[in-house]
């Protein structure tokens, strides 16, 4: 059917695909549990699945954020201010591309949509984002120990 | 990199996050399958996703929608009037927080965005909805037992 | 809780289940990457995704795009068209219904979104499609021979 047959890698293994699919799931579970800490307004817990000196650069701050209290403090003032105006956002979090490093960090690039309902009218789409990050894994859980957010409609 | 070490929990391991691997997979084919079948109109067989003494809260009705007749009934009403009106729904779930419990079910809190596309018109967001279930094993499969909607423009 | 015990099919096996992790959790790699491909504009690694004789329908090409040449080349021209005009798309896939045939190919019906965001404008909904695909596995790695694309819109 193809004449790549050369060229391609080496068939995966049962076992590394399955050890492929743990990761993966854990990936997605790790995503959307921390999405859904942002959007309930957990400030402290989210800020958590960040390592401790972890940095978040996006396009509509002048210098990246770093480390927990920082990330916890920026997500709180955006948390006041969307219940100030009876706002709800929702990030909508997926197509993972994820792979895994030799220094033992995995890679992952992600599509993010932001969604907005103000309280009483019409939801519709906030921010298209493309989500860089470097995840560590401490004690078997993953970190994200770096984060880059690029929007779209400032590309 | 962090001083959580001594209170984080155990490292998972390898068969444990197979295990969970296989569990994540298997709960986003079931909602896949499931939301394809509601979307394509497929009434009865959607219903029978749902355990026959199912519960489904909704925001928008006075009292819950409890078994299977009854959860087919409710959706081919709105299957018929979005075939009246010449409109498309697709419910897009994803975003799982997964978690087993210890009496075997499985809770799960996603995130379902409803578009909504008039023929000849502009595809648009509908909804934003929160969804959280308890799915139950039904000899290997998984079914809804409970399910509780909340959507955003109405929080 | 129900009485359909007799008549569903076997209780999956952990084995069983680990093996459909896997493809699930390739499935969706595959996706990722693919659609990551297509939206950063690296046409002829998005076309190498397909086989060599992959067949290719939308609603809006008169007949079917066959071969990764063609394929290119038609991918070639839309993000020509994008960036003349300083638009991004994003491609959302999801919703995987993935299931194994007695061939060896997989079938997967998925959700797909398409965003679009003009440079210092508002993101949208641009298209809201389903994606009826069939891949083979090539050397380990999975490949789309067919893909049949339907949007709400025209439906």
């Amino acid at each position: 059917m193809t004449t790549q047959s050369t060229t391609a890698r080496a068939a995966v293994r049962p076992r590394d695909a399955e050890a492929f699919g743990a990761l993966y799931a854990q990936v997605q579970q790790f995503y959307a549990h921390q999405m859904q800490l942002l959007d309930f307004g957990e400030c402290e817990r989210w800020a958590a699945t960040f390592t401790e000196d972890a940095t978040f650069e996006v396009p509509t701050l002048p210098e990246p954020v770093v480390g927990r209290p920082a990330l916890a403090a920026a997500t709180g003032r955006t948390a006041a201010q969307l219940a100030a105006s009876g706002t709800r956002h929702r990030h909508f979090i997926g197509m993972f591309d994820v792979s895994e490093q030799p220094d033992d960090t995995v890679r992952v690039r992600s599509y993010a949509i932001v969604y907005t309902s103000p309280a009483g009218g019409e939801s519709q789409v906030h921010r298209v984002c493309v989500c860089d990050d470097v995840l560590v894994r401490v004690v078997g859980e993953l970190r994200v120990a770096s984060r880059v957010v690029t929007r779209d409609d400032l590309a």
